[in-house]
């Protein structure tokens, strides 16, 4: 057997920080001001569109209740189905309660495709429509496929560039990581977030644009228009290193030079090693017991009108729809979605110790949580929700911030292919307040970054918000 | 409110690894050559014993059969039961397997308290008797207790050291994770590792002994004196980090000197990220799907004489014993207990890599999985069951290794509380050979430490072979 000495190699994460700082300075590669994006989105618009109808649950075609536990499954077995779920946490404020929750047990791919452009990294976009979204259209990863969807259960075309993430051998992967999906609406869902590096030439399809990352943090900064599978994606990048702090700058005084230092620097309030302790005795001590039961007959919820709602008429309902979608998917179809009752409050508050911007974050179990409980948002919570319960801390602090507090305000939607109009206010707050309970704690971006690479430690509205603040960083002082 | 500016501080993992070194080169504060070590345990041993006695199954005190599942209970519903598990994994070489497991699913503290004397970090070592333990006595943690245990659900004595791993408040943690226990015996098992640093002054009871690293690295190449659960919290130990590099010392072109650089480099034959990748894809596209069936009637397994045992007398059999205990613990219990076929033969093979040492870990699932697959030993096996199977990869690389290859090779057994006479043959043997297949591939120490912050990276089998690994680190060449 003959064996050559292979070279070693240092960890790039470092090095990538520096190529995507760059990617977030530049306008782009193409004559792409944000106008230019929406004029080419309005014309995709126009050629890819859904129309979406109300039916009732029980007429919705293709889908069934099974016979046990009257739960609504598709009729292939494959996709997802709504379930009925019943939670006990002793010692949180609401100790017990029952919810429809969706199962979705396959993991899929979100995954952006990178580039190369005059030395700049760009990001490959998808102009996808999404039944659920209430504009119809928004920038979606290159990929973003349920494992049904990429094998092709459906029978729909092939998923375009899937090739990218399917067979990684020879390819730079900048980051490949499962992450959790909204705890309190899908039961243990995970999807697999990517970044993968393209060699040689690519071909761009209809609805595909390259994007530098600048230009995808200006359109974050619009309502609606980053979807929430790139937006999870995007937070996996890795956004520190001290080759990002050169080519960002970071010596000012002000809030932007605070931000960098703390995606760059090794100093923190507690140490990694100290917040890692704090979640392993958080997951051990939470005691949240999960039971299936019935959907129908399930406490706090009926069956009205061909849908699932709460007797309050809070929370969420669960609605049937009918699609009609013009474009490149599937024609038409069926199924059941999540519409939540009005939109929620998703905040961060952030803070500046000894120069270096710190984050709020919340660690907590919901639902449907994979591990027990996972950084959350400072707040995150749909107001109308609480006017029996105790106000959520912080929160009249997020509402109640001055314009120079606030520094990130952008309504965003998720996952437009489950959720039906679940639309929320992200927000950046900037506010000199103390954690109000051991379940809060002080973070840096840098620390956030490291905890990326691992599976389950940020839940999904938590990864929307480190995007966010990654596009805080490299934007111009205007 | 008054807010003062705290100080930040910076990650301390560096230093640790630097504390540790000096720990393990440390022939301890007190006069205790292995002969010390070796007369208090052989006088501990007179005062603290078990006598085990074999008892039929169906007539274990205590325990009971669930009517609807046949599952081995405590009437208590507390402690484990003994449950039936059908496993169905297609594409392994076994594609689908029935067998008894043992479900616990409560997280109990496996802790080591550390205490600087003359600037050297010393471990407390407990002196314990367990009863599926060959010579009855081993080292164990400080504390090494089941959540039931710690509970006093059987209302046994308190135990001992308790609050310096239940209240966190102002200690020094070194470790603090949930890792996972035997995959192939346990359903989901996992146990919280902890190290903790104690301040002032500590009453060393009867049992308990101060030592250094460099004393519990000696003892680990005994035989069956460190005990399992010692073993896997010694691997989360940060041992690494430049400062270890310079206590230690890595300048030579000899083993010691390429397994210290494997603690401290950055430098690997990948990154740590083409890992992670290598990780979320293995966990993705591995599908094993586990479905609870009842014990009585399991296929392939038969309850006979008393004991669950498998036709082709395989495997492992469940036991029942009744135990007699002499020292702090409760006097006299029963329950069931996993008696393995034969010793098992778990090892790493390594090699240099341009002057690092690099571990060759093998990514696989087994029957409990947390999460799918985790990291493994390069061959962790009973060969003797084996026989109509294919002859597990690099098994006779191991098993043919000369002396001089053979860097470690020490008889441990499993955990002592479940397992009776779970002897495995540990070795670490260098050889220069190439990654058999993908589930194969070669990393550093110093990865596998940034791994273990975190769970379920690394098996209960290969987190003992690091600890072993380590022990040879600081070994003086003879």
């Amino acid at each position: 057997m003959t064996i050559t000495e292979p070279a070693l190699v240092a960890d790039s994460q470092e090095a990538l920080g520096g190529r995507f700082a760059l990617s977030a300075l530049s306008a782009g590669r193409e004559p792409a001001a944000p106008e230019t994006i929406g004029r080419w989105l309005a014309d995709f618009a126009q050629r890819a569109y859904t129309t979406v109808e109300r039916v009732p649950l029980d007429r919705l075609e293709g889908w069934e209740r099974a016979p046990d536990t009257s739960y609504l499954r598709h009729h292939s077995g494959k996709f997802f189905s709504i379930e009925g779920l019943e939670v006990e946490a002793p010692g949180a404020v609401v100790p017990r309660w029952c919810q429809p929750i969706i199962n979705q047990p396959e993991v899929g791919i979100l995954g952006i495709l990178v580039k190369e452009f005059d030395g700049v990294p760009h990001l490959l976009m998808q102009a996808k429509v999404e039944p659920g979204n209430r504009n119809g259209l928004q920038l979606a990863p290159t990929v973003q496929a349920t494992r049904s969807n990429y094998l092709r259960v459906h029978g729909g075309r092939p998923v375009p560039y899937l090739e990218y993430f399917r067979d990684l051998t020879g390819r730079q992967v900048i980051a490949d990581v499962r992450q959790s999906e909204q705890g309190s609406w899908f039961l243990g869902k995970r999807n697999r977030n990517m970044v993968v590096e393209a060699e040689g030439e690519v071909e761009v399809l209809d609805g595909f644009r390259w994007l530098s990352l600048g230009q995808v943090h200006r359109l974050l900064a619009e309502d609606d228009v980053i979807n929430m599978d790139a937006r999870t994606v995007l937070s996996c990048l890795p956004y520190t290193g001290a080759q990002l702090g050169a080519a960002l700058g970071c010596d000012g005084d002000d809030f932007r030079s605070a931000l960098v230092r703390s995606c760059v620097t090794d100093r923190a309030r507690q140490t990694l090693g100290d917040h890692l302790s704090w979640i392993t005795d958080t997951r051990t001590m939470t005691e949240v017991r999960r039971r299936p039961v019935p959907l129908d007959g399930l406490t706090g919820w009926r069956l009205h009108d061909g849908e699932i709602t709460h007797e309050d008429g809070s929370y969420f309902r669960v609605i049937g729809v009918r699609v009609t979608a013009g474009g490149r998917e599937v024609a038409r179809w069926s199924q059941p979605m999540i519409e939540p009752c009005g939109p929620g409050v998703i905040a961060f508050v952030v803070r500046q110790f000894a120069g270096v911007l710190h984050v709020l974050v919340r660690l907590g179990a919901e639902a449907g949580s994979v591990d027990t409980a996972e950084l959350a948002p400072t707040v995150q919570c749909n107001p109308e929700n609480y006017a029996r319960l105790p106000r959520p801390e912080l929160l009249d602090v997020v509402l109640g911030a001055s314009e120079e507090q606030i520094r990130f305000d952008t309504m965003l939607s998720e996952e437009g292919g489950r959720f039906h109009h679940a639309l929320n206010r992200y927000l950046v707050v900037e506010a000199e307040v103390e954690a109000p309970s051991p379940a809060f704690r002080w973070m840096t971006l840098r620390q956030l970054s490291g905890l990326l690479r691992h599976s389950h430690y940020l839940n999904v509205e938590a990864r929307t918000l480190v995007a966010c603040l990654h596009s805080l960083a490299g934007r111009q002082e205007s």
